[in-house]
């Protein structure tokens, strides 16, 4: 029951020699999603053992090139390994049209089929849902339309408490509705509702994706409580007037969003390339949030399953 | 006084953990030339200390994304890194529509001009001269429209023996004259021929791409006496009958087209990814030409400067 997130690339706009472009490789239950596709995305998913053709999801935040060079090489790579599968992409509407010129000069012999959903959101909305996994998606605050996204797995089935099966001598069929969500009608008339026949068997995971975006208290809504905030940092606090300029955000801002949001843990990434020492976003950002770590190409942050006994 | 060529990449279409798309950045006389931009070249010119904004022109071979992905990217990098000059590329017709669409995508807010030079050629001809170098181009064999390029120094000017000043007295009017070709007539009205006066100061270097290409002896006739040919092997002999129907070549053949075009040095890249073992590429290739060497990212192959001394 694997939820974790492994970081692919972290420099901003300009790449450093041992920095990449954005991309995120997300496995939930073994279903992985990539959110953006930086130049050298496929490079790195080979480096760090994520096999490209089980993903079948990939979320762009939005059509800057450090954030989307990658998505080519990977779409010709996914054919020539054999794929097959449908490939959903998530983007602004303009990224169908970038990928239909793709597939006109380089795709034509593609085995595979790619499905465009655009997104186009003013708050908060669903835009994938399987039997593993929610996905969100929120207007983030930068130059272009941008998004975030929120990867959230689903409630599990409640699970039944064993005293109450043994207590009350439940019948299999009773045990099945009850595990459907009913609740337990007495012979002498009481009702026992459902969830205190049941409890929650672990807590359902969280993950969302902020990048790029100048501060905003509306990201911090669209992710309360989640379990880690993916937030960029392009900048620390002495370039906060050009983080907004340009539609960024400082490490402390991010700081600032994760305790708004009450998340658990901050992981920052998309750092300016002028930074040689990465020690100043994390300080700055600890002022303001104390769960913080800096994001590294191939560090993986897995949330483990907290699972409630009976 | 450079001729030198860096391997950026040496892989074929699938990269692996270490190899990359192809990429070759020449050096002649501190002028850089690039030839094809697999995905990951910027990263790969910066690793190797290549300065992005030096690259003046761009020759690309074909329109197979392992030798052009990582062109959006580097177009996109140079013009944040403040490029103003003129960038001029080179390749089939096609390659200025999908620039053109990069730019209405991307770069709308890009500081310098791209001047795109169609290569269409079914022999041999010049596309770019310079003081330094002239390049030709000619046609490879593979499944689409497909160039070579060989890069040629110019030959110096000839030195004058020094001997000869001494023994006629040479004013400097002569002596320039005689530089710039003339002939020198004596007083008693004898001609001595500009070559008896004159040397080569040094003998000109050159290096020829050529990928991807089945074997062909046309090549090897394209390429004749070059210092340094760079041909692919995507295979080893076990294989010829898959890089015949793919439009690629062996080891061997690669060999066979250094032999036949009496190159200096040979040298072997585009390897593909099912190999792990790269010595029989050498060891194949070695038994019809001698001089043989795997290409390796991140390897500089640099020919001396040979000075005729007077």
């Amino acid at each position: 029951m694997e939820f974790s997130v492994t970081i692919l690339g972290t420099s901003s706009a300009l790449p450093t020699i041992d920095r990449y472009p954005t991309a995120h490789a997300l496995n939930v239950h073994e279903r992985f999603f990539l959110v953006d596709c930086g130049e050298g995305t496929q490079a790195q998913l080979r480096k760090y053992h994520l096999k490209m053709v089980r993903f079948n999801h990939i979320f762009i935040s939005h059509l800057h090139g450090d954030h989307l060079f990658g998505l080519f090489g990977l779409l010709s790579t996914m054919n020539l390994l054999g794929r097959k599968n449908e490939l959903h992409i998530y983007g602004h509407r303009l990224l169908n049209d970038i990928i239909n010129d793709h597939i006109k000069y380089f795709g034509r012999d593609y085995q595979y089929q790619i499905c465009f959903h655009e997104v186009a959101v003013k708050s908060k909305e669903v835009i994938f849902e399987d039997d593993a996994v929610i996905v969100e998606t929120f207007p983030l605050k930068h130059r272009v339309s941008c998004f975030g996204y929120l990867f959230r797995e689903k409630a599990p089935h409640r699970n039944i408490h064993k005293w109450i099966i043994d207590k009350y001598s439940l019948s299999l069929a009773e045990v099945v509705r009850i595990r459907n969500g009913s609740d337990l009608r007495l012979e002498d008339g009481t009702v026992i509702p459902n969830e205190e026949l049941t409890y929650e068997p672990y807590q359902p995971r969280s993950y969302a994706f902020c990048s790029d975006t100048a501060f905003s208290n509306k990201v911090a809504e669209y992710v309360k409580d989640v379990d880690i905030l993916y937030h960029e940092a392009t900048f620390t606090d002495e370039l906060k007037k050009m983080a907004t300029q340009t539609g960024h955000s400082t490490a402390r801002q991010a700081g600032k969003v994760a305790r708004l949001a009450n998340a658990k843990k901050l992981v920052l990434g998309h750092f300016s390339s002028r930074y040689k020492d990465y020690s100043v976003f994390l300080q700055e950002a600890k002022e303001e949030f104390p769960e913080v770590e800096l994001g590294k190409e191939g560090k993986t942050f897995r949330i483990e399953l907290k699972r409630f006994k009976d």
